[in-house]
């Protein structure tokens, strides 16, 4: 099943939003219902594709015949740009000018290598696409000419070892199709990032995913124990031990390439036995300080939960991180600030866990509310793109935004991206809502994500731009990451130059020009164009 | 204070082996007494530094004052090639053909820099000196005429942040300088490898150390959050974040670059609490085999001993690895295969963890062996470089090489290295002993350390050399790595080259080229020269 091309998921699962909350948005935030209505698929305008017979034939005869290349509107449109809020903005509006000039989909390495080599030919650039849910522009390179390579076909659990306890993937398996094909030998990934049910193992390869489960089963990154990479150079394997001393980790070099080093065409992960149980809990804290200093100390001293998260005040009022929830008349059970905990492995070890942790968490100021906001929780996870779609059509202006950094620098990185937001958007006319919640921690640091809720302006794009900008710089400024899971793609790339310096930025390109000499790969993602 | 130029450690710390285990190494191995002792250090001929009076008053000026430019014999012979037991043979023999032309000591990144740059305009190479103690030919560049830069006066405890549980150090600290300087915050890097008392914390990170308390702890390159690096090109400053998306981890590109990439003029870790208590246990299992699925039990569901070893039969039945207990009568008590299990922690944590552990242990098939033998392997860890010195006093040959794998290719790895030693050496006519260990666990694999005693043969360095490529050929093939974390150095880079595949070892050499265009920095260290 493909993906609503306007918007995110699966049409059925839409959530329309309820009454009360249409009117707290026209109420509080200003917000004016939209002109016009999204266009239809068939009404975008879609010039035919630039390619030529030559290129058409020669990348057909690399990936096994034409059926597996098309150049249909509909199927270019689905694959034009990503699921940012300025992505569906703008392809609601028709604009499609980021279109790939053909969709090929490889079934093989060795049909990755051949699609490179024929793009080499045909100076074509080339867009690695899993399952199109980038954030950051990760979808939209600076040369207009490419394709879009969908790894849809390579979609196989290649082996598992159970002794190792480690399994090979190939990179177009959506994350659920993963799983389901793990559970059959009694493993999990345990990756469960907000777009789980479209992407895929690939995607969270080249852009360094973390999942909602982070706490319990790491960084995709750090699941990570081999990779096979196509290049326009050829192959590179790497990863033959689970850590080793000989030379720099060349995985750590190809995760969050984001494609512009070569295509990710086999992934090696760590996998672990499924739960035998899982129990999610809600907590209250009187304030995020306090609900930060809790989560750092299990973060720090355990035991960690699998599933740790903190919204504040602003959040847990709005309620907004469990849409089912919102609309409930129960608004004052949302003073103060809501964490979730939950714990997932064997029943016994499960259970300790829970109450060691219960009772650090209650040392911390912590009160226990039960199982209700966990399961909740639980329910709505990979809820919130629906509900911004929801807000989008209701002429709200609904987008996300995400750093880390460590523990120290929180308070002071909080303050300044709310600052940055709130103060920009205010000052264009559009008083924002700022949301934000720690779902990510580490002994020494943690992520913040932001959700900001507002009216969309008269040019929504050119409106939210300089509130992003600014949030970027204040993400900076303050001492945090560019990034904690969404990557760089096109649109964090200015600031990511100055978070790795001038010779970081450099160290890459060298990179880049080995492995991809004529820049087909991704050209302006991550680095930009030389 | 400085290390034996000839041999490990301090002198005053020399364990000479008991008699009965000279009668055993001659009846066992047909080990015979060296003709010859070791030349005295002003007995080794070495002659002028190259150096002429421009390039040392240039780097003088480099380094605040003549008094940091050294090029008398002592100081050029102790900054001679490492601590493998070729490198001490050779400079035994008073071979000191590897020696540098000068030893350079700077007190800051700025004066790092400074070198870099005199270096360059009179095409010194330069190699990184922390505690000198590679094992695999890490300061033995391929340029002849080469600057040590030891950074022993960078040695200064730059920050803490006990928030994030975070501290930057000088690269010339000294691991029980580091220990001392936190504890005086509370904490604890929990770094322990073998090389401890005298490696450094810049070494660690440019050779993806692993500690003796890896289970614990963790490796040194999962310690390091930030690193600053002193390019020819400028300088590097990498890890704004615990962990981000925005794009490859760069520090993970530093880590193991083995001093060819930059100088690591600052390294931010991770610290911990100082541990309230330590239990370390002996226990005994029927075989390797039975021990190696026992630990494989631990590392993958828990809980997770600080420190977790397993001796095979050889090794037990030796007691090489404690070699407090050579020559002890209770032979019979080293049936079967020690393990030791270790704990760290907090009171509480440390006895829960213990119990837990010994559970899982003993439902394994271990017997608990009590106190004494963890003890002393505690009281021993750091004493096998000694009992090397001492058994190539007496004329035998001893040395260690290791590797890791995926727990399914642990067996398979094991019996190819062994046998490898083991045909290559008796085909020589020196038949070895060759005990083998497991030290780091993880998830999915593990460590082997295998030692070997024998004859030396009449050329010794020239005897063991096919033995050790057999080993790495052994290594190769069984699906390990060259080195899990003694590093590639010159030693192994001919198998790293075949490990990193051509397209990696082209991806490194893109970044050598981008930081160290001229090729100053560890010419032919960890890459091939150009």
């Amino acid at each position: 099943m493909d993906m609503l091309w306007s918007g995110w998921g699966d049409p059925a699962k839409a959530a329309p939003l309820p009454d009360p909350v249409t009117a707290l948005l026209r109420d509080l935030l200003g917000v004016k219902p939209r002109d016009t209505g999204t266009l239809a698929l068939e009404e975008i305008p879609l010039p035919e594709s630039p390619l030529d017979t030559a290129a058409l034939r020669a990348l057909a005869a690399a990936v096994g015949g034409e059926a597996h290349v098309r150049t249909d509107a509909e199927s270019r449109i689905r694959h034009t740009r990503g699921k940012s809020t300025p992505d569906l903005l703008r392809i609601r509006a028709g604009d499609v000018v980021d279109a790939p000039a053909a969709v090929v989909l490889p079934a093989t390495h060795a049909e990755v290598l051949a699609v490179l080599r024929v793009c080499g030919e045909h100076s074509l650039a080339v867009v690695p696409f899993g399952g199109g849910t980038s954030v950051v522009g990760g979808l939209a390179p600076e040369r207009r000419v490419f394709v879009a390579l969908d790894l849809r076909r390579m979609d196989a659990l290649l082996d598992v070892d159970p002794i190792s306890r480690t399994a090979t993937l190939q990179p177009g398996l959506r994350a659920p199709d993963a799983e389901a094909l793990l559970a059959g030998h009694g493993f999990t990934l345990g990756h469960f990032p907000q777009s789980y049910e479209w992407a895929t193992i690939g995607g969270f390869a080249a852009a360094r995913s973390s999942g909602q489960a982070s706490a319990g089963y790491g960084r995709f990154d750090e699941m990570v124990l081999g990779l096979t990479v196509a290049t326009p150079e050829g192959t590179l394997e790497v990863g033959r031990a689970p850590r080793s001393a000989a030379g720099p980790d060349l995985r750590q070099l190809i995760l969050g390439s984001e494609g512009a080093f070569g295509v990710i065409t086999a992934v090696t992960v760590r996998v672990r036995p499924q739960p035998q149980k899982r129990i999610y809990e809600g907590w209250r804290f009187a304030s995020f300080e306090q609900g930060a200093a809790a989560l750092r100390r299990l973060a720090q001293d355990g035991p960690r939960p699998t599933v740790l998260r903190l919204s504040d005040e602003t959040e847990t009022f709005v309620g907004l991180a469990q849409p089912d929830a919102i609309g409930s008349a129960d608004l004052s059970a949302n003073a103060g600030c809501t964490a979730i905990a939950g714990y997932e492995g064997t029943q016994e070890e499960t259970e300790r866990r829970r109450e060691q942790a219960a009772a650090v968490l209650r040392a911390a100021g912590g009160t226990l509310l039960g199982a209700e906001p966990g399961e909740r929780w639980a329910h709505g996870r990979y809820a919130a793109p629906y509900l911004r779609d929801s807000l989008l059509d209701a002429g709200a202006f609904a987008e996300t935004l995400e750093t880390a950094a460590f523990w120290s620098r929180i308070p002071e990185l909080y303050a300044a991206v709310r600052t940055a937001l709130t103060e920009t958007l205010t000052a264009a006319g559009t008083p924002p809502l700022v949301m934000c919640h720690i779902s990510h921690v580490y002994e020494n640091g943690a992520s913040l994500y932001f959700t900001v809720v507002g009216a969309q302006g008269e040019d929504a794009v050119a409106h939210w731009a300089p509130a992003k900008a600014a949030a970027c710089e204040a993400v900076l400024n303050a001492g945090g990451t560019i990034s904690h899971h969404h990557g760089v793609g096109t649109d964090h790339r200015d600031w990511y130059v100055r978070e790795a310096g001038p010779l970081g930025v450099e160290a890459l390109r060298a990179v880049k020009r080995r492995l991809d000499p004529d820049g087909l790969l991704n050209p302006g993602v991550l680095l930009p164009k030389d």
